[in-house]
């Protein structure tokens, strides 16, 4: 690319690097010894490596720290060039190698997600303040301290709160409220009268508060007829939902997202539905309208929930399934319709050879009805 | 929020607020007596409750109108603090209460689109003109009328007819043509050589017109060729797409919607189909290319419509089918693969307890051969 | 549209018709004998048939050239009003017209790739250059001969490669990268610290390198706590991606898209994944995280494969399939979930009267169990 050309700036905002998580509890480069100090965990092997940054195991140097957290992992370690592991304290490791180190901690994930802290190079922000191309209504209110980007535009009644950040080609409704410290990613659009919480990531193209799919059916010569969706959506604080993502403004009151939800790219949110705090659905799940999940579900992804369906508190549903009517509380549900995952399991394996098993039922039965007539 | 700062506008142009419905046949608040008689109902109870806002039928207070459109909500009738209900011909319900009124009507949902138009807020969309921001092609075409909201594009031999509204950030393509009152929301990409007929709505983030996914497939040393998508994509009057709807435009000659067709989210529908006037496709359904929907089919969500399928004229797809081939008019499918929805249903209650069902037919088998051999 | 209004441009560059393809070896209109020789066809019929347009056998003229790859269309041929036809030599058609031709290919959508070729009236992308109305970051470099359209937004360090186009609304991060000749069509953003190859098209709205979906799950009152995705996603050249795909940063390294892929739209990548070139994904499928894809695979539409799944090279997966583990190289599936093809058909048919048979096969154990007691 050598006749590349930097080219004069048009903003007068320069923009800053913001970490996408919270500060680490530790720095890189770092002893193992240190490690294990600062984790809480106990080190076996050399606690004088160096590590500077995360890896995977297969794919590190001497200086590389990374986890293990099942058997699959730890049968990689003897021949990993990885410096040191993160080890779940369930997993059983033999470490016998002086050169390296091992820390087994209660969960290495968790404990792993301080060194991705540390390592993690944050995401380029918009500077606080609003670009001189973004588009805002004079009876908008936005905190000083928040960060308005390129080609944003946000409606008449609108308010933005302290440290938010609207990432390029935004468009944020009338009467529409962000909490505080809540970020959208390029070219999120949040519809009139909506509310998100503090601290939430939205993350880009994704679409929050368009209309409910309403319509009273045709009828004989009549045709069918839009539903005014005038209630609304809202969204509670530290709710993540990842890209292309859209929820539906509800037919009357509100389609309810939960604090601290994280919804994955693609699913799709109904109108009315509600989702209960601390639930996590996965990428191209749909959810249907007046669907009510429970706090803390879990659902895999590109699971149907119909219309109307409910899904209890704590309940975790397989990917791929699809619920037609109940998903109870603490359940774990699975198949095509949705089943006890223990049914569902059961199923499948009849499944796999179902064509076979036909075939050989038919002529076992055959061959009892002839021989009983004979 | 105390410290929200409002800001000097960038834009010249006041938006406006413009109803997302036709006016209402009443206003708010309207006397019960009164509203029997605008919708043509039979009151029953207390003709003088003043009613100023629809609501849930479990969240309402004594001014709140509600419907009860099935033995499921005149259930709740007794317990509710609504203060009137439209109730469907065909429902059961015993109404003695005397401060309270019901209003009985032959479509209590189509009667509640009535009571929804009059309390809805409308939408923010920009006002008549062009925003400055806009950038327009000296060639296109742009009816004084028109509302071109900020950082909107609209390429050389657009035609953009009376009291379209784009809000901000849509891109409309070389000669494309949008028909008389078709609204755009955020973000809707409209692609070069499509038509969109008059009084649309496409929601947020909506993509029209992008390539055909065609390709001649890899043989030995020759890679995959692209197949150029010369066509476009044609749409009717008085359509009505979801947020991020993906329609490609068409090998040859063009990607067909009809009039009134209503598509919900994220429904993808691949280069070539024709989907013909008034049906409605549910979120998240997939219509792979070459697709032919016949006239008035009602599509659930999340329904795969394989390369080449049909679906004839009045037909209904169940949510979750898959249709390899063909669904004949005026029937109903359901399943994966799709067949008569009377069959799969018949083979779902058979798939429930099938792994159950395998196991205990080869012990009876078993044994049954055991005794024979006996 | 009588009183339509031409308006003056707020752009200074003038847009440019580009062919979506490379040019074609023939021009239009063509006689069909010379067509056969530019082919290396072998022409049947009249070679003076003078050809000016690609069309459907069922809606030409007699200067339509169309094609013809199979049974199916060999039997439209006799009632079609088109002046020729390419054929593939394994396709049956007798040929007796003196006034019309057909032209004998090897391959016949191969050879009509050039027709269409020829008559691609091209997409309208920006000229060379930035739009006044684009925001570049001092630090950005860009090639003179790059397009920057309206509205884009380019961040610190990113670098775009000779003959880029990024039509309006596209959103690059720091740092990201994009060979030469490659188009971002309307909206889309690709986010901090990605590569993406030469020569790719991604279309509308599709968003590569938002945060993998990572979370350690809550336990006990510990939330949910987010694993940063620190990674970032690396696309190959001559890749292809549809309207509203997403691909999403790794957790550590890179999600990984081989040269020459093409998705179609909607489709979703997980965080670590790895598309092996030459894969062909249709739409609305699903990847999972970490899924590894071999060179050459065929995905159908709609296909769902799971967190950590494998697809061997070479292997073809049919729409609808859900993929929970692995499917061989070479080897075709299908089913949910997935089963060698030949397995998946067989149960296929069993499972279309599974309830019958279930029935049926109750009511004869039943007989045969009480004919042995008596």
């Amino acid at each position: 690319m050598s006749d590349l050309q930097s080219t004069a700036p048009t903003s007068v905002s320069d923009p800053r690097i913001i970490p996408s998580t919270n500060p680490s509890a530790i720095t890189l480069p770092v002893r193992a010894g240190d490690l294990a100090d600062a984790l809480g965990g106990t080190l076996v092997g050399n606690p004088d490596v160096m590590l500077d940054h995360p890896g995977a195991i297969d794919s590190g140097t001497s200086s590389t720290i990374t986890f293990i957290r099942s058997s699959t992992y730890a049968k990689q370690w003897a021949d990993s060039r990885c410096g040191a592991a993160l080890v779940s304290d369930d997993v059983e490791l033999d470490h016998t190698d002086d050169s390296r180190a091992i820390i087994i901690v209660e969960n290495a994930d968790l404990a792993f997600v301080t060194i991705l802290q540390a390592a993690d190079p944050g995401r380029t922000r918009p500077a606080p303040g609003i670009h001189p191309s973004a588009v805002i209504h004079p009876d908008a209110l936005v905190a000083p301290s928040a960060a308005i980007g390129p080609n944003c535009v946000v409606g008449p009644g609108a308010k933005v709160a302290d440290h938010c950040v609207l990432m390029p080609n935004c468009v944020i409704g009338a009467d529409t409220a962000l909490g505080a410290g809540t970020v959208l990613e390029p070219g999120v659009v949040i519809e009139d009268r909506c509310t998100v919480g503090a601290r939430c990531l939205i993350a880009s193209n994704s679409v929050i508060g368009a209309d409910g799919f309403g319509f009273v059916p045709p009828k004989g010569d009549r045709r069918a007829i839009k539903v005014p969706q005038i209630g609304n959506v809202v969204i509670g604080d530290d709710v993540e939902f990842g890209a292309c993502v859209t929820v539906d403004r509800a037919k009357l009151g509100s389609t309810t997202i939960g604090d601290r939800v994280k919804i994955d790219n693609q699913v799709h949110v109904g109108h009315n539905s509600i989702i209960g705090e601390d639930s996590i659905i996965c990428g191209r799940s749909t959810l249907g309208g007046s669907v009510t999940i429970g706090a803390g579900a879990l659902i895999g992804g590109a699971v149907v929930l119909n219309d109307h369906s409910t899904v209890g508190p704590n309940a975790k549903i397989a990917g791929g399934t699809i619920v037609l009517e109940r998903v109870p509380e603490n359940e774990t549900y699975a198949g095509i319709p949705a089943l006890p995952a223990r049914q569902a399991l059961s199923n499948h394996g009849a499944l796999r050879e179902i064509g076979s098993f036909v075939r050989s039922t038919e002529r076992r039965l055959k061959k009892l009805e002839k021989d009983r007539e004979s």
